[in-house]
């Protein structure tokens, strides 16, 4: 096992390779697909990283991977804690299980059962608490004061935004033309803020852009601002999007990200099925939020080779945002 | 375009092998995916061959091309025919298409409108009727006696069999490993019969079997008796798998098909759910008959390498069999 120092600053490009190396037996190397019929309907060439085939299902597994290498043993040994009702849990659960170490999460009552039932799978304990931030907040810092696990926040640290970074990364490794913009989705800004980092030190041309769903466009707004903003209501089927950024994450979106588009979530369902309908894939709603970005701005992105993050693929098949539109 | 010779009998050997080769611009050599967690639950090692990222989502491409690529340049040139509500239709006007003739579909009118809406999107003319085998027959004679073109059957067609032949010979070639057995599901049997043939010729080891909804189970009492029997209603969610052998296909798998597992509705679906939660991709209920089948079946299946023809993967995303179960 490779053992990664603390990062107490942005990561340089040299962290971002040190991290990718290490992070490699936690995590698949996702393929990248694409589709002849969603390009012709882009009017652009599409290259899908695919991270719904990732470990737990989503591209999560990759910064828990590196914030919890990046522990000392005798830290790590006591275990890792977050609070998250969705991937970030089963990441760090997931993770903790490899490292053969204890993983304690916090999580609402109302979590769906499936991700409950992944988190317990993977021999993590469950704390239950109710769903608001103060409560999450408090069973965290009682759990991480009986325990003495290191808290693995699930977006605003240098090491998990070192781990998010890796997609991209393999993103523009394996794709073989050379990419004009790379887009991902904005929920918290770890995958952002790591895209950011990995298109200035891999890729000479890429311009990294995100997407956000309009009914929680806090990231746009934070970079018109120039200060961190939260939203009124946090209601988007793009359950993946709904925190605000953090302070690490935001610094680096303020200083390297220009462009954030906002789609309507009647465009994100729309090409969610477009997704489902032509790839054959999986795709949570939030993978979706790109794609119809660049079919909502045709003039910006017409012609364009576009690296497109689909960011996980777990959702209840039970409960699809589908209808008979 | 490599012209291929018409097929009066079994396809051999070097029958598939050209076939192979022809069809090359016609399809996509599919992925091979595994998955460690739906390994696990079955105890073998299973190596789905994807054919629903085949082009227009299913295998029946390749059976649609083998057999186009059989008529004469004159023939051909007065457009393909057929009948078919399913992924058939779509194969027979994509082929039509990328050849440049005309193609004539007779539909019933109830065939779901995003099928319809994609062989209107190739190019076809299609012909609506009722939904009896009947009234299918006869709209179809009168739109070959108007048209001149050239009926290609779905399934009991030596060229279709030696294309659909060509999905076992890449699951073949293109698994690392060597295979003990090959599952595909069973309808018409043009798959199973072609599956057939590419296990005789091109592995040592490899045993085909077939899997077959309980409720539909006219494949396995053919084989038991010994001729093309029917059933009298055809109810299953697997609604690729309803039709009944053909003469071409029954005299091949009764010959080289042993062994036919039935499974119940709730087990391919149970199964469906697996291929979807766990593998992030969208298949058809037909395709998840064999793993059921495996699932059901742990002592004839334990320990093995298994190769699972996944058929397709257009579903109506709006009508899932899954439930609150």
């Amino acid at each position: 096992m490779i053992e990664l120092p603390p990062l107490y600053q942005v990561p340089n490009q040299a962290d971002l390779l040190v991290t990718h190396e290490a992070i490699h037996p936690f995590v698949h190397r996702t393929p990248i697909l694409t589709n002849a019929s969603i390009d012709e309907k882009a009017g652009a060439s599409l290259f899908f990283k695919c991270e719904n085939f990732q470990r737990i299902g989503a591209f999560k597994m990759r910064g828990a991977a590196s914030a919890a290498l990046r522990l000392s043993p005798q830290l790590r040994e006591r275990g890792l804690a977050t609070h998250s009702s969705g991937n970030h849990a089963q990441a760090v659960a997931r993770v903790a299980q490899q490292l053969g170490v204890p993983a304690y999460i916090v999580m609402p009552h109302d979590a769906p059962r499936v991700k409950v039932a992944a988190v317990k799978g993977y021999g993590a304990e469950i704390t239950f608490c109710n769903n608001t931030p103060a409560e999450r907040q408090s069973a965290l810092d009682k759990v991480v004061a009986r325990t003495g696990a290191a808290f693995i926040h699930p977006f605003d640290d240098y090491g998990v935004i070192a781990g998010q970074a890796t997609c991209a990364m393999e993103l523009i490794e394996d794709t073989d033309v050379v990419l004009d913009t790379i887009i991902a989705p904005v929920g918290g800004g770890g995958l952002l803020s790591g895209t950011a980092l990995a298109g200035r030190y891999f890729s000479r041309r890429a311009v990294v852009v995100a997407a956000e769903p309009a009914a929680v466009d806090d990231a746009a707004r934070s970079i018109l601002s120039g200060r961190i903003e939260s939203n009124e209501v946090n209601l988007t089927v793009a359950d993946g999007l709904r925190t605000n950024l953090g302070e690490r994450t935001f610094d680096i979106i303020h200083r390297y990200v220009k462009e954030i588009y906002l789609v309507e979530e009647a465009e994100i369902i729309a090409a969610m099925r477009l997704i489902w309908e032509r790839m054959k894939i999986i795709v949570e709603p939030s993978c979706a939020v790109p794609l119809a970005a660049i079919l909502k701005h045709p003039e910006r992105f017409r012609k364009q080779k576009i690296g497109v993050i689909l960011t996980g693929g777990n959702v209840d098949v039970d409960r699809l945002p589908f209808g008979d539109d």
